[in-house]
């Protein structure tokens, strides 16, 4: 397989140009790697991919995982593809030394992730979330856990999930149910169900390690009484794995990333599941949004690098199909040209290019700040944390929420043919629409960009971040191409300030129903100004070096992008203005009937 | 299957009160039917898809058609009811009494085709492409292809097809090379290869008419050497039916509507396909024209019924899963409600209901034009066609694109499990992607809008639209609660007239490339207003309906509908006119390498 799944000239420029990745060596904990080792590792992830992930991405699609004998069936190729992810250290990479770690910034695993993300979604999730687990044990765990879990999870034979969601509440996690009963040896007796477990069960592995949210018994009511546990597929015997009583009800058949399995799991059905208490009783839910704010970036990064795999697959297209012929060439008997010479198919593509190129450097951002804010801090740490927490449910849903548009212009670019299974377009479509359902909703980030976020740290956080933009604003408006649609940023910036300021009017007039009603237009609009803020930032650092590197094409097509983003999506903001400042109630005074 | 997939009242209101589709029973044509029996039939027809087209909506997704002996297998039922289609007069219904049809009017066939796609739009093709194909030769073939073919595509033994698409000539019939070679017997023997042909081969009927387009040797180049064939898979004889020399070559795997198979047609491999020449030499183009106007008022219509169906699917699920709390409840004790009463579940629904039905209007406004211009002369006849022709693009593409939105919000209506095969959301979600696609893609729409038909009739067409629109925003101006929605569409199509004559500028100044480089952006602004305008006609009929019927909520729903659409979709119209106004090129200068 030998097409171009993703762009490693432009993650080199974000990661280096752009966001100054090589700032983290100064940092204690990574400074034994240097940009070469990172590189290293970036190109043994894309020979990783292309020989291992890239070439099964349609089979996963096509052999959906099933249920054999109570345990779920994944692709064949799965299991040593988690040995090579666990030998070759992409699992274990992001770890402290002290757990069997590299200690790489987070930036660079997140750039190792998205490339495999381009690859082959499905695949990437099994690592990911085996990732996303151990690191929840490193952090708030026992010895006795860690060191009984992390060593096998790192190698790639054991699995973690992220078990919350459960038949009575997806995505209220105020009614999780599932009950841990104390016993004497220390251990809890856990009985419940979870749904939509990804890789919550499967044969790659020879074991399952869930991360679960549970209720201690006599514990308060809603979130406060949640605990997080380790459940364990299979306990860990002196005589080797033994069942755990860990059943899989099933699996939930989806329409992508087929790949992928989402089971369904009963604990205690033999009152013989044991769980084992992470840190403290009661915390579950603080420890889980470590994992969760990681898996959010991640949810972002995915959509962005299915988005792009789509992108270059239609550009290729483009490319190859020819059909039709110039406007203006009225003579049937000249040859047909290749699509791409067509101002729509242009159009449709700079859309897609313009989004996954912003987006990747948003999340890249992302992986930056929380990069410094994990590993410095006082004033510093706190002011990166704030811009982390401010940026991500934007970093979420903005890119979730647009993949959806940018797989769908993919299948555009190819006719007929995009709607067949001939080409991997209609599958990228299909597996990108979980992003904006997994990892919260869009309009639970929504509520909690415009409920919590805008406001936090007294305001702080919006303050920290506006500085940010006002910088590249400022380098931005040196270049006569960027410096109208610099301004165009500001200005609109300041009127999503006013605009915040009047919408907690509303909240002190009319109540915090009609202040979040329309929180996830609230997100989109923020969503599009970010993205603009990460082209105007692109924009100036490849004006800067285009100085000295002239007629660079990859470079000048930087203000090209620039160029389509403020020309066709920043004024899709101008819509949602006039929406968020209306007076008049739609949703929040409607009778029900009425959607009869 | 009792799920409700259709809104009768709505259906019936759209008819009756806001199209007065009654005013067709004084044409002559139609004289012979009244409401009750228009009525009968809707009934039957829902009847029937409760009955035989609901029931396997699942099954055909689940089961896809495959090629078996050189055959296209489709479900097995698919037979029976294609013969209940013929013997319950569905397919015959719009045509002539001399050709055993039964002369109702189209807005009542598509009327019935609308609540059958609701119910299951891969069924809906088969019937649907036999009448369009069967129509075809009733208004241009000869006495003998009359009688030949007609009575068996009307009862359902045979299926219709229309033969477009080659693989060297998608987009652009210009270079369609299918080859017609005259003999002396009178028939043509054709040679070429056809694809994404719907319906182009199955074991539900006994022969497959194609109306294929093919080149007769020695014509002139490009679409002025066009032909129309009848191309019957299995000919004609004194015993009965024998190989007409069409093969299947394959079908095409794709990802949705999968009950109704697309086919890769291969015809004269052993030199003796036979067409019929239909009509004219060299019109064909012309006359395909006649059955792709229809289709892709078809296309609307069905892009249409799918997101129907999938909102009140949506509707059902909001209303009976509990999810979460009030925003103003912070007792997790308190029971959690239903998703239905969260706002930003309602924006969702009230996004796809507001879209919905007003598209519904849309198709059916555009059926009554036709029924009209099709049985009228003079002037009234130009003056309907003309409005027909330029609406027709809108009522293709504006419902096609609208529905990828708005099927993907039920699918997120539903949470993780609209991503799931337990509910049927993902279904339509995938099924109502081909609409942007096939029958012109929506970039030929929006060419063809602007391109063509806006100077239609030297500017006439719109003038007559505009009277229309502006006699529906007098009557809404009546009415306080409509008053300021109806100033606000006044204004925009101002904007729009301005924009127009502006491009016009820029046509002469710039050349037609840039001109229409855009044409998709114009194509979605003209859909937004045109929904707007349906909503203000809507919404003046149910305001004066009820003054004489207070309290009735469906009625009073439409109010409601209105301030959505005004509040929430209009104000899209914001973002492309500043686009469509920029004077700022991207499209048409990009260096393509700027793409890579």
């Amino acid at each position: 397989m030998s097409r171009k799944f993703y762009s490693k000239e432009h993650l080199h420029f974000l990661l280096y140009d752009v966001h100054h990745v090589e700032q983290l060596l100064k940092i204690d904990r990574f400074k034994d790697h240097d940009v070469s080792s990172f590189n290293l590792f970036l190109d043994a992830t894309e020979d990783l991919c292309k020989e291992h992930f890239l070439p099964i991405f349609t089979e996963m699609d096509r052999n959906e995982p099933q249920v054999v004998n109570g345990r779920i069936k994944v692709h064949p190729n799965m299991r040593p593809i988690m040995r090579m992810l666990g030998d070759g250290g992409w699992i274990s990479c992001g770890a402290s030394y002290a757990h069997g770690g590299n200690q790489l910034p987070t930036t660079i695993m997140m750039a190792t992730s998205f490339i495999m993300g381009c690859a082959n979604y499905s695949v990437t999730a099994f690592p990911g979330l085996t990732m996303g687990a151990a690191h929840l044990i490193e952090s708030f765990g026992s010895d006795a856990l860690k060191h009984t879990y992390i060593p096998k999870m790192f190698s790639g034979e054991w699995q973690g999930t992220m078990a919350l969601t459960e038949p009575g509440a997806g995505s209220s996690l105020t009614d999780v149910v599932t009950s841990a009963t104390p016993t004497e040896e220390g251990y809890y007796l856990i009985k419940g169900q979870k749904i939509f477990i990804s890789c919550g069960d499967s044969d790659a592995v020879d074991n399952v390690i869930h991360l679960m949210l549970a209720r201690i018994e006599g514990s308060p009511a809603g979130t406060k009484g949640i605990s997080l546990f380790v459940v364990p597929r299979e306990r860990i015997t002196e005589n080797g794995l033994e069942s755990n009583d860990v059943l899989t009800g099933g699996i939930f058949h989806k329409m992508g990333y087929m790949g992928a399995p989402i089971a369904h799991i009963i604990m205690g059905e033999h009152n013989n599941c044991r769980g084992y208490l992470v840190g403290e009783a009661n915390k579950g839910l603080s420890y889980m949004f470590q994992m969760m704010n990681e898996a959010r970036i991640s949810v972002g990064l995915h959509a962005t690098s299915i988005s792009t795999a789509a992108y270059y697959a239609a550009l290729q297209y483009t490319r190859e199909r020819l059909q039709g012929r110039p406007v203006t060439e009225k003579d049937p008997l000249k040859p047909q040209i290749p699509i791409v010479q067509h101002a729509d198919v242009r159009r449709m593509l700079l859309f897609q290019k313009s989004f996954v190129e912003a987006a990747l450097s948003l999340e890249l951002q992302c992986c930056i700040y929380e990069d410094i804010q994990k590993n410095t801090e006082g004033e510093t740490s706190e002011k990166y944390k704030l811009m982390l927490e401010l940026l991500t449910p934007i970093a979420k849903s903005w890119p979730a929420e647009t993949s959806i548009l940018s797989t769908s212009q993919a299948v555009q670019c190819l006719g007929g043919y995009g709607f067949t299974k001939d080409f991997p377009l209609e599958q990228y479509f299909r597996e990108t629409r979980i992003h904006a359902i997994h990892e919260g909703t869009t309009a639970i980030h929504g509520m909690d960009l415009l409920g919590r976020k805008v406001m936090m740290g007294g305001g702080k956080a919006v303050m920290y971040l506006m500085q940010e933009v006002m910088g590249d604003i400022a380098q931005a408006k040196k270049y006569e191409h960027l410096k109208s649609y610099a301004e165009v940023l500001e200005q609109k910036l300041g009127q999503v300030q006013e605009l915040t300021m009047k919408l907690f009017g509303v909240a002190s007039k009319e109540g915090p129903v009609v202040f979040l009603s329309d929180a996830t237009l609230y997100l989109e609009l923020f969503g599009l100004l970010i993205g603009g803020w990460q082209w105007i930032k692109i924009g100036h650092v490849a004006a800067a070096k285009l100085l000295t590197n002239p007629n660079d094409k990859f470079l000048e097509a930087k203000a090209t992008m620039v160029g389509y983003f403020f020309e066709y999506e920043i004024p899709k903001t101008e819509g949602l203005f006039k929406r968020l400042n209306s007076d008049t109630r739609i949703t929040t005074v409607l009778d029900e009937e009425y959607l009869d």
